[in-house]
């Protein structure tokens, strides 16, 4: 069996994006790579100043409301769509909602074969970085770094504390050769 | 009726993705908006430098190879997918293939209730806003501004050469309030 | 003589940095383009949310503080040093404070050949504009549209609300070359 | 003594735009940062395709011509005189020429208190974050990484193969400290 998605999960500032890329560099055929990030870009502006929204607390929290999430599960079901019509796909997502939030993509994504990423960072670590990027709210990196990994099962998890993107890239591809 | 996609197609720089950013700013409803531009740069930065893939020339010419189409194809069925998931969705497109362009987005968006929108820009003037944007290739707008629109058939046209992004926008929400 | 810079001035969304980009595309020479957007960006983040810095209020108004005023003077007689070292410069700015802002210019360029530049564009087309580009605070283009101008004196006024921009820096390149 | 100008030198992709962010977010004071990223978009987009502009090549090397070191040279005395005028300045370069690159920087810094920086990344670790931020031309880091720092006098040296940008940054300003 071939892997057809790759969920990469993982607090911000954890380093799920320089994976994602790194993979599709690496890997020998061509995959999407969609997310979290990408699909807030894809709302109205004013969706993050609505209650039934998303909003960034000033502290680095993040709330969502009822339309928010109506348009992230049609997206779901979009990407799954993608994955079923041939596309190699990698999502890149954050998991605020833990277990719950895993359980949502495997109804989604049934029939699929997918391969469950953890991605993790110390957390000092980081807030680190979220401070070297410069374009994310601080406290982000914090707050997400223990939530989005709550009761989430895995097939290989990679720590880019003391490892650089590529490498977990690689490790991940090895894991996907071994299933295969 | 209430129309489910909006299906903007025009050439580079006739003005969709402002008209894009109108629309969801008017609309009512939350709307998400995915086009060609976000298809590109999900895909791997290696697909811009291969036969197969993307190729952008000096002169503003575009080809797509095999591994693009079919990675635009199983993107264009997730986007029907999460319309019928419950999203409504603007899509942003240069119909390079023309009417052939416009029947394989029919296939995919089959049963939906779809808005087929006109974007023109004469050829002269959408070639002066490539030089003000400053970050795309020159001749794309010159070379697209016809050929986009070759036998393609639509709701309603708007041409951004003399009306602004809003009043396009207002023109496309009255014509589907008329329809629905 | 011959010009060595150009102040574009003209409130938010009216157009200036089209027009700069236009004019360093038609220009025969290479012209250094700085302005407000990019000495922003070059000053720490947490200057944004700070009182001694710069403050953008929810309906569109900007104000500046101590902190910000000393970055500002002290780059502002960094671009008259460029000029003075042989660059030529165009100048992308919001005179904030009209005149006042004409004169700190005038007083920190003095002995360069300066052409002034006002960039206008109707109050609710700006307003537009503005969402039609999507980045920026809601209301800025408004509330800076006549402020801007008031009691500065140019060589030259180009009107963005049914003029290119390509057109607009053709005029400030002919207005150029009458001077010299 | 108290340092006005901070001078990072090092390849592409060694990490100096993260130990800037994070020095400005640890410094005290508000600095301004300026680099040769920031030159470069503030140059006609023509200077890059031209002889006498910066050329980068496919595999990463990168030559200038006399148009870009005209403007190169006078943008340098800007950021000296933004220094003599009060503000503290980051400058984030790459010394393509090595100690001739440092005596460029000594003459127009002269009189003021500057803090060289030498910020070291391993060849093969700096093209692995190349692949993972995937906006830079592939090859850039291997071909700079050495040639940088041939002849250039460091005040303090900085690696982050091993090392966080934020805790550089630590380094960096206890170095500063120290001076004081």
């Amino acid at each position: 069996m071939t892997t057809q998605v790759i969920v990469l999960n993982g607090g911000s500032s954890s380093g799920k994006s320089g994976i994602t890329r790194c993979l599709q560099a690496v890997l020998p055929d061509p995959w999407l790579a969609v997310g979290v990030d990408s699909l807030i870009e894809s709302m109205p502006a004013s969706i993050q100043a609505s209650d039934a929204g998303i909003e960034f607390a000033p502290d680095g929290g993040v709330s969502v409301g009822p339309e928010f999430r109506m348009l992230q599960k049609a997206w779901m079901e979009g990407v799954a769509a993608m994955a079923r019509a041939g596309a190699r796909v990698i999502v890149d997502d954050v998991f605020l909602g833990g277990a719950a939030s895993q359980q949502d993509w495997q109804k989604v994504l049934a029939g699929l074969d997918v391969l469950w990423v953890g991605v993790r960072c110390e957390s000092a670590v980081a807030a680190g970085r979220e401070i070297a990027r410069g374009d994310r709210i601080q406290g982000m990196a914090v707050s997400q770094a223990e939530v989005a990994h709550q009761g989430v099962v895995y097939d290989i998890e990679v720590d880019t504390t003391h490892t650089e993107a590529l490498v977990c890239a690689q490790s991940i591809v090895t894991r996907m050769q071994c299933r295969a």
